[in-house]
């Protein structure tokens, strides 16, 4: 279909998760990729046939140890491995790997927050110095240049497209942001928990880690950015609930307006800064996002409204947290990093009913 | 089982709505109830077995219009009628039926309110003063000696539950309550609408009716009432959310702490006001409500926890809105009204998984 | 609220199971018995509050091993524990402790066809031989006289339930069956797999053991009894789906009429072989079976209706399969062997929606 | 992204429905078509952000009601109509546009079984002799050469793709076939019934239709026709289940094997007949055919498998209902009929989870 483009070379380190099996579905349609290596310590030797049958058929290699992996001949990993141990595997690829991180190793720019939150030193210090932050939108310019992209998580990328460019504005006061954060299940991952059988998390509302998701860290930090102010200067209320759904993520903002501003305002300055993103959708005056409008796709869906109590309003925003909150967003980070167009392989419509 | 108990007549006006099932699958159950009469005009003539399968061969009586009833024999009507067309339909009852409302129509007290968020004026005005607010745990006395109480919405019940009493103490600022709701779709009634097709709420998270839910001037006014300020001196922020499950409710209140207050103090007034209620259950510290606990229950589930923030808390409970949110509590309050133990006919444990 | 009823005492074996849970659930209700132990290995020394938070608050014992407990003072155990470490178990039991095995340790009454199917010989061979089999409705006299009674499959109970009547009234042929089922999801346990995980059994159907399922050998055991033949000369199709729900269990079963019978002649067979049955509901002429009408309780719903193809009919039966597929049919053989009133504790009505 | 191909101009009839919205996101992504037209008489006036919200923002024309659509700058049309308004409708266009139908007008070729089943006499009989059965991957060349092509239900659209081979190669006796089929709720379309609510359709599996479903007609005619037989002489069985998930369809197919077929026979048949097949998958033996294999894409899974009973086999074949079950064989025809590579626009890799 697009056989003038030169395809790069691609892996995916940790191609049994779910972000893993995303990148993999996305890159299939991509027509610069070819999806050369795929590691998956405990599953390696099988096919991805195996591992995800819906992924079978489409000639993909089998799956393979870190250990095994040759890398010289590749232009791009894209790491969707636990934390922690990502750190280490990165610091030993030849330079002339670009890395695209889905994991949480890199996003934490202070060492001693990164340790406070994930209870160990930083393995890789001076490359997380050297990260770009991929939360594309607003960071185009060291995405594009980066080696190293930490790509943000799910919450984040929500909660920062909406929040981020209200901050900015002087719209909204950092000081005081409420994120009533909901995601499906596979925001959990393919690990085996009780909590996320399906006759545990089915039919079924449950609030977690309130006060002490390690999402919280990294939203302030950018929030702060925004701000102008130290990262510790900036506390946000974050409590996340587990939906009974499989996909989809919605972040319900409740914030104080600064000056007069009005939900009026929140959203004509949504309009403005997002006017040419091809990914993110300002909805009309009273229509509310919601997970069902961006089902499979790379969209963000965002839409303001007045609250009851005067001088405050909500702010909504929906993505699929496993495209846009991860590997549709580390596609659109790697299009920037090798000069295609930004929403190459990210094309689809969302997925309804 | 219980032969000594006399039992009294009841009926149940709108039977074919979900608050009209859940109050028959109860009421089978209770040894001092006999169902003497079931209306739901449309499907007058049909049987139970016809509207609701699975309460076919329990020899309920068959569906009849409001017109066809004869009252002079009940002892009560539980009254699941939509909105509006409740307060005409009591106002013709003999003054000998008590009268449990499961309507919005007599919960708020303030007419200009009522007919700013209703659409139009009262038609019973004289009723409306004399209803009890049948939120159990807070208004026993008014709840005995009624002939018509008003069940509280199941949001309001959720959040009343929660909040009334830390309002009450003074621990919590009641100017500054965000409430973001979540309900599983039974909330959204019987009636064919799009949105709640399975089709459409099913794999997805909808916000709705934000800053314009008529359950938000009900809060007001109770969380005034606690505050012992005028119910126009309160407002809320109250948005809630359309979750894929049938049944369940939980509110994620987002609350400013008083003076020294901390989490600890909330959790420890919960303790202490709810110590001899049989359907409020206070978690251990660090235990956080879900929906799960409660799923065809009576009861409600609470716990308080610390924000990020300084000198702000999250409180979250969690209810079945077809039982302590609507028939359930009901029928707690038939029980107060006619002198039964409080918890009779109520005492199933939850259903999980 | 009875207490004119002399209390037994009863422990539950493998307390942790989703069986276990139910069983707990439903004798919290029953006004005879009292629950004094509840072993699980894995979780010895929690709360019953830690295992299931939606059964805390009621006083129960907290998990023991089973090398903790005191067997001396109960009359009556559950042994919810996995298969084959079952019969070890219970062979060290004191013989005035009545026995209710859920597992499926004790079904089949061939030793060969048990090893055939489970891997290994029998190793509590002389207690199989004294088992009741406790399909309740077929079996009576032996579960009121038995130490042990082993509870069929659920698959079992609702395909014996709608077969087993027509295959002994000569109705259908025994050697054409062909058992199209389907499960919630619960069905397959709380133990962590990949394949009950939300993200992966949701949202999706799944056949699974394909004429490899064992509960086909005891289906087919029971079918030959009634047809009066070896049974080594009765094999059935057999072939279960996981459906994503969490509660109720389905089977299609397309037969082949026998002589002149119809349909119609099915139903009318139900209806006077289960007339005075409490928990089997025959449904009216053309109403269809569905497992919402089960929910939560013990009832079984059967229907028959003629085939397109001339000659052959379809029979559906649909139970809770946590209920009468399992501890509430269990607490039914209960009641029987102690003397208590078949229902007592099972009179709940199904839960819908 | 592929400027050479040539446009030509498509319409959807009935754009509001399921398989309207489901062209339209497919059709969003095909290079060689435009999307001028959209119909929905009851929607007339209303932007497809209104209609269907994950649809706005691609700048899709309006909808418009059937009266005011201009035919004669299109070259096809879509139909997703309800059946019986279909034939009508068609029966006016101008002969220059090619019609792809999606309801069941055009399926049966036998007017005594079309009026027997839909209650009425054909009222475009002639256009009705003229039509191709749209199963593509039989039926290639009437395909091509068709002005109008009468795409299968989803149903017999799975249990052809499984079924007609076989009975072709003389592998399965076709007066012996017990198909259980199961769908997901999109099947029942976007019209507002009560039993496809989120709140009765959730948690449940509920049979319909039995012996009843106008697929049943359908399949024979197809099942003959492989068998070169009279439709009359064919009568399947055919029981379809209402599945708790939007989409996916699968059905079970059991069969009996002719001569000294095996189920080996059965899945060399498939590898033999699908080899070149883009859209068919065989599973390697052992594998079984999942609704997760194809949810979002075009693909159809095939497995088959011995039975327990001598001489019987089970096949199974999974699609997703919307796509290869309606909309998406409907795009596959229209490339056909158009000479566009018969894959474009369906090349998505299925969404999982």
């Amino acid at each position: 279909m697009t056989n003038s483009i030169k395809k790069i070379k691609a892996g995916i380190l940790g191609a049994s998760g779910y972000t893993g099996a995303e990148a993999m579905r996305l890159l299939l349609r991509h027509p610069g990729v070819e999806l050369c290596l795929l590691t998956a310590d405990r599953k390696a030797g099988q096919s991805v046939d195996e591992v995800y049958p819906h992924l079978g058929g489409y000639g993909l290699p089998d799956m393979i140890s870190v250990a095994e992996a040759d890398w010289s001949a590749l232009d791009v990993v894209f790491c969707g491995l636990p934390h922690g141990t990502t750190q280490e595997i990165i610091a030993t690829l030849p330079a002339s790997v670009k890395v695209i991180d889905l994991s949480a190793d890199f996003r934490l720019r202070n060492p001693e927050t990164y340790a406070q939150w994930y209870g160990h030193e930083h393995r890789a210090m001076e490359l997380q110095s050297s990260a770009a932050y991929g939360l594309t939108e607003f960071n185009r310019d060291e995405v594009k240049n980066a080696r190293l992209v930490a790509c943000p998580g799910c919450y984040p990328t929500a909660t920062l497209l909406a929040l981020q460019p209200l901050v900015k504005a002087g719209l909204i006061d950092p000081k005081d942001l409420v994120i009533d954060a909901k995601s499906g299940v596979t925001g959990a991952g393919r690990g085996l928990r009780q909590n996320t059988l399906f006759s545990e998390a089915g039919e079924g509302l449950s609030p977690y880690s309130i006060a002490a998701h390690r999402h919280a860290p990294e939203i302030e930090q950018e929030i702060a950015k925004s701000a102008g102010v130290d990262a510790d200067d900036i506390r946000v209320n974050f409590v996340p609930h587990l939906v009974p759904m499989s996909r989809g993520e919605l972040v319900t903002c409740h914030v104080k307006l600064l000056g007069d501003a009005t939900a009026e305002d929140l959203n004509a300055e949504f309009t403005k800064v997002f006017a040419d993103e091809p990914f993110v959708r300002v909805l009309k005056e009273g229509a509310i996002a919601q997970t069902q409008m961006v089902r499979g796709s790379n969209l963000v869906v965002l839409s303001a409204f007045a609250d009851r109590i005067p001088g405050r309003a909500t702010v909504i925003a929906a993505i699929d947290n496993l495209v846009k909150g991860s590997s549709g967003q580390a596609i659109q980070n790697m299009n920037l990093m090798f000069g295609f167009d930004e929403t190459l392989g990210l094309e689809q419509a969302p997925l309804f009913p």
